[in-house]
This record gives structure tokens, C-alpha cells and sequence, in this order.
């Protein structure tokens, strides 16, 4: 006899997935790896554990404090990761002699954060990256644009909005502006730009970061350009001037923006926006958001920038690159409400009810033969009632039953059912012979 | 300035994972999951962390020692997941009203063990486990058979055996020979037969255990019973004759070999293995151990087993079910010993040397065409010298380069080099037709 039962129950600010909310989530992510690997990224991974002076100090005060540390078995201070980031940086610091440059790779991987769960955030959550280390190329930096639009058309999105700007320009002009000792608060106020409006920012601009009204005026000006892409280069070009930094960052952005849209696509724009500054002290050169123009507010989905200097913490070696995070949360929620998410709860198309007790090898052989022409099968396992299989079946999902009782058997035949309009056609079937199953499934799943 | 630097390194008992070595793992758990869901297994996550008191006594003595626990930021004891069995029985306590039965589910996920690394062994590992709940049918078990063997077929695997017994039949038999108080020692050491041989276990029931000579010869003959499945079968039912749990166990063993054997296959063998037991209490019925006829001592690849009371720690509910997990880093070593994994660094099959440096937008044209034809693609992301980027590409294991400089732009043609021979094509190429590369690349790959 077990003891007293214990309260299932999942831990406060983590969550179970089930077979409804996975199998998109699982679409997403093998989309990702697709596209990933058609570009030459390889994957990686490391542990979800690593040595505590490895993870300390490498995020924000607030990840530091968030941070789950705690002692192994051996005495050893270790904390579970927090980002893949810093993993990465250790990982090539240590084995980049091996690995050559250009190095590119992707990790998808869970990471935790002790959050406030105040703030609708989970404390476990997948992470999605993929960088290029070692180069500075221009290249690389259009290679990067090119893999979100790429996924995001992959994934099945039309009408999304890449932002793209320059960390040297915008330090350029920030100089220029008489802000440079200013860059860092600057730049985080412009993050909340979207959120909270150009009015706020002006005044958070001369308050809290201390700015002169002409500064943030400036300072404003500059991140509501719009425009046409080459209506907005030649404002910035022309507010660069006399700034090598500016000029520089300007050049860049123009180069590659120019090589992306010489690569056709059938969905998504590049947009030169002064406004994304991605606050991180990190980024050095392009920065990028990507937003969907149905649902602007739900914020980026896809980010990144260019880095100077990857692995400054674990090694002599400069290590450049241009890196960009999918956020999986967000893009699963923005296909919920764009009713891009069909509800099943399996991944099988198609059902076959077992109820003549005695045919369950000839299910069974039907099923073997529609999987190998690449097609997801269910057999009931009990000689239930068909109704009641029908059901189960309804409730699943599955859109095609294929419905074989003794009559269908002795007639070489088979019910194709949709369970979706509830039609049905008898196809002819023998055993080894379900071309005629076949054809009539694809016609019913193509529809 | 950066403080003074920190070593980079890995946490004792843990591994990173390069590119060489993750692309096959990334290959086998895509084919894992792609054959599950050809049965209709859904995927399912639960968090890496879970409350203490679910994990607890869970397992074995040993592994409540090996687990990794501490108190999270609100004070709460928690502990990493060492099994995906424990959580998914916490699962299916907590939402089995919810999906409804039989429930079949696959998860693939890191499970965490401060184990003794001085025996080879990893701290963190990949599990890989599919289960049908809520069924005591047959067919669950031949089916459970059947995944097992698609999924090594589908893997590359020919000459495999998956060796099948059944724990009532066992349990009858040690009943019928006056040893059902000693069941459960008795099981333990037929698990360790392939390993210590028939004296030494002859040895160890006799003394350790405490059984007669003639109680433990009983034993050994039975467990060493061998030749085909049918005449296995007829000693096994003679042998059962009297005890009602042997009787019904031979008779669910045969039904479901027989099953199985209706559905044709061209790689594995289903054989009857008296001497498979799996030592865990856990087990009521059908148990399953899989081994490669070429590497017989690397032990089994895929195993598991029928359970009567999956979660009945968190549940009245009685959750009867079968499930089995693959051996994820048994395989792999299998595969590299047997010589199945090419050693590539790169999941793209395609090099494209960028070496003109003006036509960097035709390279990455030539690329996007070819992934929409499905290749994988890497274009070099600096106009370095071709003879260094061929190296680069020879080093990480690119099967084609596709080489075009002024002179084939100029003639509408591009250069297919095979990297492997060494020879190279010079075929048609513009912009939007790269249908001849195509062909001559699915050539090349197809040797």
C-alpha cells in the first residue's frame, strides 16, 4: 500500500506543456533548426549547470539576483544558466583554437531566471539563438537579417517589419549631440520609446538622464525619422557628418541593407529604423528587431546585434560576431491570436478505430503501410464501439478515420473518412496495396 | 579594462557538445520524434525543476542521494528531475481527466544525477521516453514493440534483436518453484547473467539470495531456455502448466509476438529471452531489452516494459500503461564504433567561396535559390583568398563547392567541385535558373 498521496502539482512560475500547446512550439523550434542548418549554422550545447563564477556578474545586477546557485556534491559553487549567451562566450573561449572562425552556431536550449512571476514571466523558458563569431564581414551582418526573414516566412508569417540600426551611428550622433558620457541612459530611455511615448521620453531625457531640452530634442528628432530606407539614409548620413564614428556606422548600415535587398523574398520588409538602440552595453554595431505589422504591440520577436568583443571574460583572444534570439514565447503567442495554431491535441492526421476483435494485424498492417508513405497513423488499441472511437478520435483532431469492418474486408474496400465536413468514400484496399487510401488521404488533407 | 580573466571550463561530470558530435545527436532524436508521431505520440515538457516531495523516494536510495536539490528564492525545497518517469507520473496524475486515456505521450528532455563520475558516468544526460497510458491492451504492447522497431530501422539499423519476456510469466514461475518471497533479489541477479555468466549467477542464488542448488538450477534452466519463438513458447507453457499468473503471462507473451510478427519488416528480430527480467518492482507484464547482433556487449539500446499503477503516489486513479526510452548515448557510440556517423562539422552540404569581392549579392542569390530547392548552403562571409576557403570548407566537411569568379559569371556558368574526389563540372548558371547546379549537386550527393 503507498503512503499518503502527494499533490501533483507543478512549481510556482513553471509550467507543463501539453500535447496542445507542444506540437507547435515543436513545429517552431524544427523550423528553426531547418532554417538554421540551411545556412550553415551548427548546432552546439552545453550544460544547464555550470560553475557559479562563470554565470556571476556576466548579466545584470537583476540576473545575478535571480540567479538559481546552489552547492553540487562536491562542494562546488554552481547556478543554472540564465541566458545562452554567456554559455556561448565560455564555450568559445575555450575550444575556438579547435573550432576555426568563422564559427556559426545555433543553441536552442531552456535557461531560468527566478523572476517576479508578478509579471506574467516564467522562471524556466527556451531560448533560441544562432551567431556568427569571428568576422566582421558585412556579410554576416546581412546572412543574420537574412535567416529571420527566412524563418519568419518559414514559420508562415507574411507581413513583418525587420528594424535595423547602427550602435556607431547612433554613438556617432550621440557624440555629436554632446551626450557621450550619456550613451548608456540614453539609449534605455529610447528602448521605451514605443512603450511610453515621445513625450515621456523627452522628459525622462532632461530629468532622470540629465540631458538639455536641445539634446533631447535632438536626441528625439533623430529616432523619429521615417521614411523610405534611402529617404531616411540621407537624413542620417547628413546628421553623421563631421562624426568618423557616425560615418562610419551609416556607411555600414546602408552596405548592409543594400546586400539584403538584393536577395529576393515574397515576405517581410527591412526597415531602417533610428529608433531600436537595443540598451545592452554589448552591442557595437547592427542592431535589429522584428516586429509583425498585425500585431505591433506584442513587441520583437526576433533580436540581435553586432558584438566587438564576445569573450573578453575567458580569453585574450577578440572574438567579433553578430548574433539573434528567436522569442519563442512571443511568436507562439502572436500565431495563437493570428489563429495561425490549429487545436490538436495530436500528431497523427489520421485514426483507424480497432472493432472486429480479430483484425487488429490487419489494422496494423494498413497503418504500416500509409507510415511508410510518410503519413502519422493512430490505431485504437481496444475493440471498443465505433461510436465511442469516433469520438476519442473527434476530440483528438485526427481529420482522416479510416473505417474497415468484416463487410470492407471481404470487399477489398475501406471507409476514408473526413472528420472534419464528415464525408466518406469507399476506396478499393487489399493488403500491401493502399495507394487508393493514399491518394484519397492527401486529396482530404490538402483541402 | 576587464578584470583578470576567468578560466573557461565545463562543470565536473558535465559535457559540452560541439558540432561534430551534436549534428548525429540532432539526427536521431528528429528521427525519435518523427517515428513517435507516426504513431501518434504527442511530445509533452514539464519544467527541469520540480517541489522536492515529488521527486523524493521516487526512485531508488541511490538516486535520492544523486539528486541535485536546494531551496529556491521563495524559500521552497526543490530538486532537479533525475528520470522523465517521475514527472510524467506527476503529469498524468494532474491532467489525465483533462486528455483522457489511453494517453500516449514522448518526451525527450536533460535529467540531472550527482552520480560517481569516476565510473564513466555523466551528471547530465538526455532521456528519451514514450508511454501509452490508461490501456492494459495487447496491442499497446505490440506496438510499443513495433516503434522500437521502426525507430532503429529508421535510424540506420539492420541487424538488431528486441528481446521480449513477460514479468507475470516470470513471477508465476519463481511462485511455481517456491521462491516468489525472493522474487525480487532473484530478478536482480538474472539482470546481471550477460554480465557475470551462469556459474557466478548459479553462485550468488544460492548463497546471496538463499534459494536451494535445485531451486537455483530451476532458475538458470529456465532463463537460459533458447532456439526459436515457438519452441521457447511450448517450454514456457509446459513449465507454466499450474501456476494461473505463469499461464496468463505465456499466453499475453505469445499474443503479442504473434502480433507483432503480422506486421512485416525488413531490419529486427522480435525473440522470446526468458532471461530478461529488468529488475525494477515497477514491472507487471511485458519487458523489453534491445541489443545490436554486431556490438552485443555495448548491452540495450531501447527498453521498458508494462506497469500496472503508473502515479499512484499523486492519484487513486489506477494508470495501468507500457512505455519504453531509447539509450541516447549508447546509441551514438554504437553508431560511431559501426562507423555511421561522418565526421562533419557543418549541417550544410554546399560551400560557396566568396571570392570576387563585388559579387557578394550573386553568391548569396546562388545560395537562397539552392535552399529553396532544400540544400544546405554556407557562403563565406569575406573575400578571402579561394585556395584558404577551400581548406575552410575541406576542414569542416562541405561536399560541394560551387565556384564562380568573373570568368563563369561572364559565360552564364558555375564550377560544381566535388570535395570529396576532387573533381569538378562546369555547368549553366544565371541568376533565377540554378536548375543544372541542382542536378549535378543531387548527383554528387547521391554517391
Amino acid at each position: 500500500m503507498p503512503g499518503p498521496r502527494i499533490q501533483p502539482r507543478t512549481l510556482k512560475g513553471f509550467r507543463d506543456y501539453l500535447p496542445e500547446a507542444m506540437l507547435p512550439r515543436e513545429r517552431i523550434i524544427e523550423t528553426a533548426r531547418r532554417v538554421f542548418r540551411s545556412y550553415g549554422f551548427s548546432p552546439i550545447d552545453t550544460p544547464a549547470l555550470e560553475y557559479l563564477d562563470i554565470l556571476l556578474g556576466k548579466g545584470s545586477q537583476e540576473t545575478d539576483k535571480q540567479l538559481y546557485r546552489f552547492q553540487d556534491h562536491g562542494g562546488r559553487d554552481v547556478g543554472l544558466r540564465f541566458d545562452l549567451t554567456v554559455p556561448l562566450a565560455r564555450f568559445a573561449a575555450q575550444y575556438i583554437g579547435q573550432l576555426g572562425t568563422p564559427f556559426k552556431r545555433y543553441h536552442i536550449g531552456s535557461v531560468w531566471r527566478g523572476e517576479n512571476t508578478q509579471r506574467g514571466r516564467y522562471r524556466e523558458f527556451m531560448q533560441c539563438d544562432f551567431d556568427t563569431i569571428g568576422t566582421t564581414a558585412a556579410a554576416a551582418d546581412a546572412e543574420t537579417i537574412l535567416v529571420v526573414r527566412d524563418l519568419l516566412s518559414a514559420i508562415g508569417f507574411q507581413n513583418f517589419t525587420i528594424r535595423v540600426n547602427d550602435r556607431a551611428l547612433l554613438n556617432g550622433l550621440l557624440e555629436k549631440f554632446g551626450l557621450s558620457d550619456k550613451a548608456t541612459p540614453v539609449l534605455r530611455e529610447l528602448d521605451k520609446l514605443a512603450k511610453n511615448g515621445p513625450e515621456k521620453v523627452l522628459n525622462e531625457l532632461t530629468t532622470a538622464v540629465g540631458a538639455s531640452t536641445d539634446q533631447a530634442q535632438q536626441v528625439l528628432a533623430l529616432v523619429q525619422l521615417a521614411g523610405p530606407n534611402d529617404v531616411v539614409l540621407v537624413e542620417l548620413e547628413r546628421l553623421a557628418v563631421g562624426s568618423a564614428l557616425g560615418e562610419r556606422g551609416v556607411a555600414r548600415l546602408k552596405e548592409v541593407v543594400s546586400i539584403v535587398n538584393g536577395v529576393p523574398s515574397k515576405s517581410g520588409l527591412v526597415k531602417i529604423d533610428p529608433s531600436i538602440a537595443r540598451g545592452l552595453d554589448y552591442y557595437t554595431g547592427l542592431v535589429l528587431e522584428t516586429t509583425l505589422d498585425d500585431l505591433p504591440d506584442i513587441g520583437s520577436i526576433a533580436s540581435g546585434g553586432r558584438y566587438d568583443n564576445l569573450a573578453e571574460l575567458y580569453t585574450n583572444q577578440q572574438l567579433p560576431g553578430i548574433g539573434a534570439s528567436l522569442g519563442l514565447d512571443r511568436l507562439l503567442a502572436a500565431m495563437e491570436e493570428l489563429g495561425m495554431i490549429e487545436p490538436v491535441r495530436t500528431p497523427a492526421e489520421i485514426f483507424i478505430p480497432f472493432f472486429e476483435s480479430d483484425r487488429l494485424v490487419d489494422y496494423l498492417q494498413l497503418a504500416a503501410e500509409l507510415r511508410s508513405a510518410g503519413l502519422g497513423v493512430e490505431v485504437f488499441p481496444e475493440p471498443k464501439k465505433l461510436g465511442k472511437q469516433l469520438q476519442y478520435a473527434d476530440k483528438r483532431g485526427h481529420r482522416v478515420a479510416l473505417v474497415a469492418g468484416e463487410q470492407e474486408f471481404a470487399a477489398g474496400e475501406c471507409q476514408v473518412k473526413d472528420l472534419v465536413s464528415g464525408g466518406s468514400v469507399t476506396v478499393s484496399y487489399s493488403a500491401r496495396d493502399a495507394e487508393a487510401i493514399v491518394t484519397e488521404i492527401r486529396r482530404i488533407l490538402a483541402n
